[in-house]
């Protein structure tokens, strides 16, 4: 089992050494390190990872033993174990595609998660969903019924004590109540590379621009519409022979990668988030 | 020598074959065809080149020759020669890498063009020009000057017979009256991968946003500031640790290649434009 | 219906407009033509596609109608129609992901095919066929049975009237003799930019090597290994920090989509093989 | 002022903590540190740079403060700082695109270098050396002086305490006994993705071989020809349209990229070296 420490805080000398020290006194062997410094902000942020084989302090006891160094830090924290499989739950519509993605990679032991439920407003993927054996949920939604229905979900999620939630093409805008129940812990893939394309049809809006790539992008979910913090993006080039159509079978793949690959830093822990942009540290 | 046709026209039956027997039956050779059906708009494109050794229609018969059929389609239609080089002036104002890859690239050969004349608002790149021996023009231009200035700028292009200006890092906007003198001739490189981050400084606006990859686009100047035709466009990948003047340093390589790559495309006359899109056979 | 034809043979003059004017005076329309001429070789390779829709001559004159253009072209050459799905075979042994995603995507339209097997040395994957619905084929191969059995899928192959074997990880060497049965209708996906680190483990030996990147190569399986006309590659970058099962990870991504895209193109009958390379019209 | 330092050891506990704790008693800040362990050979890199700028030893005494823990590791080490720009020298012969593309991103403040020396087998790139005011030193090679040539190189070289060689399309294999001299200090740029297309000529083996995309590599010389560590490696796209002539102007670009990139990492002392192969820490 690995210990993996997520920090940020305001810069300051010793911030690593002191780090550094905790694990180092409690014997533990650091195998992963990655900070980094802005310094036009003045803030430090660093992952590390370290084995529990032979580390002092009992794996329940890390956080009360911590606390006291990250409050002298004034730091952001959380502490994870590799043992510990977050908990996913997957948004869908129609779409297959991206839910096909995560379940495949999932059974080939890609992601350190466990599905604990499909969410759709639509019945379509329940068949998907039984195939591997992952609990589905329909919540229809309408206008009228939507803060309702968002509300039974929300107390669904907390009631399973979701980490993270996936939009897997899910064709709905959530609420703002609905988003700041689970800030950072909504990822989407939206597919072009932001911010250009924007909001609907952005395959369309790519062909009428006539721009000679295509992309794709994961972000957590903000109230502001495909604006929120870029955990990946990549593209793919077009050409004037590609129709919509082709745009859309091509973007395909760029969105089950792409995604994919948010998925799997998050779930690694990754990722942190500062002021709208994220630290990702590959 | 090969001539190259390059003609746009609402999309019927038999195109290719009048075309091709055209050629063929004046005893050309078809190296190289490539066409392209819209067939949404119902538009028929082509560029097919084809060795003039032993052609039976001497070079400047071939406008009037090929003029009868070209009207029968309603066609746009153009056709050069590979000996007859394109007459190139570069805009620039003080940083020196997009013209330096292109003066560059054109003594090693690459580009099928003569230039002639290096044309700025700033004195700095007078030094460059006379290293590769291309005369330079030096037009200051302040907010009053401005209109006078372009007009000069006018005059000489047209007395030089100018066919194509590539804005090479040129920090000026120019106005709606030169653009309209110039339609679908005049090149730039913006530093953004477009839509995404029109205007200025869109390295600063791309670190802002976060984004985990930036682009450069070459595109045909209208009058909507960064809206022409695209002609090519790429993105390098970034991450957290890139400050902006990270990006400024990688930006350099992706605006040298990809207007390097538009200018190549256009002077080996590859590229057609139609409704704010362009054609571009590779 | 849309009609395809690949010819190639000798260059010479005219060949464009013969072609071209045979759709013509049939009344077809030409909606997609790529040429290419190879000169070194003085080779002409096409691919013309016209509507079927008020074409003079029916489909199954098309053969007899075109026969004799060919012949005094000395053409090789076939006539393909969007309807009619090329035939697919797919031979596997125990992974999974390489015909999962051509299952996942046939069923997602992406391939114009009609999968009739699925043959494997294993019985693993006989469930997934099941999912589809694919009829499953298990050939147990030892060394002692190894040419009896391939006779027997060279049969079952030959009666299903096969035009594509496909091989998504099969993890056996065809025999000469197999191989001369189904000269470039045998596909494979070979985990390395060939010709780097041919033959077994090829991402040990890149992790060996100490290489930037990994690569995926698919390509007609001639008797020498790994050695047959490539139809697409492509790579991913690696970094000092991936061990040899994140590149077994990384990689299998690359091995979907570079033997999906060569697949694509094969079934559009955009490939042509000529002297051991390919033409592929994108 | 930066402090940089460059460690290699068999991994043990605590090795991150002695290593920042040295850092963090001297007052000194960690602006960026970046470690990799390799846990099959249980070996532990890292790369710790820290501001200068109020730390308790000077630049002088660091040296002689950091060996004892070096010692207690029996680590690998170097130290350097931003403000020594490392020596360097280019040999060139013939083609000038690789040198250009080094004398230009060093104007432009790109690299951390002092370049002392351009050195030569051919006159021809005097006059580029001249431009940039770097000095040219010539040492045509034959068969039977290349001994005695490459001595008096060696001479130069040690003379001008030269911290790094870059081989710019040098058109001469370095004998063992140059090579010996310079351990990992000679990097060179190979146009090819190796270990593909080893030795000479590589375009013209990918054109035969008919891969679909080329690349270039950047590795420090050995004495087995091109076998040396990997540094950097990148690739781009041909189809079957692209002749040996197009392959090689398509591969300068790469060429340039990926010297330029393998120098930059070298020179802000990113790259370490350990059993044939490269830790890069970007």
């Amino acid at each position: 089992m690995t210990a993996i420490l997520l920090l940020s805080c305001a810069d300051q000398n010793g911030l690593v050494a002191k780090i550094s020290n905790f694990i180092s006194e409690n014997n533990g062997n650091i195998v992963d390190l990655d900070e980094h410094v802005d310094s036009d902000q003045n803030m430090f942020f660093i992952r590390v990872a370290w084995r529990m084989n032979g580390f002092k302090i009992e794996k329940k006891d890390i956080y009360s033993k911590f606390q006291p160094l990250a409050e002298k830090f004034n730091a952001k924290w959380e502490i994870n174990f590799t043992e510990q499989k977050p908990k996913l739950a997957i948004f869908v519509s129609k779409y297959d595609h991206a839910l096909q993605e995560i379940l495949w990679r999932n059974k080939f032991g890609e992601f350190n998660t466990e599905i604990v439920a499909i969410i759709s407003n639509h019945p379509d993927l329940m068949g998907l969903s039984e195939t591997y054996n992952i609990p589905f949920y329909h919540f229809p939604i309408t206008k009228e019924t939507k803060a309702e229905q968002e509300q039974r979900e929300i107390e669904l999620l907390k009631k399973m004590d979701i980490d993270l939630i996936v939009l897997a093409r899910y064709m709905q805008i959530l609420s703002a109540n609905f988003v700041s129940q689970f800030p950072n812990k909504i990822i989407n893939i939206h597919h072009s590379f932001l911010p250009a394309f924007m909001g609907g049809n952005p395959y369309k809006q790519a062909f009428e621009r006539g721009v000679k790539m295509i992309g794709a992008t994961s972000h957590f979910v903000t109230n502001d519409l495909d604006e929120g913090p870029i955990i990946a993006q990549d593209i793919i080039r077009i050409t004037h022979k590609d129709s919509v159509k082709e745009l859309v079978r091509k973007g395909r793949d760029l969105e089950r990668l792409v995604l994919a690959k948010a998925l799997h830093c998050f779930l690694e822990h990754r990722v942190l988030v500062h002021k709208g942009k994220t630290i990702v540290f590959e």
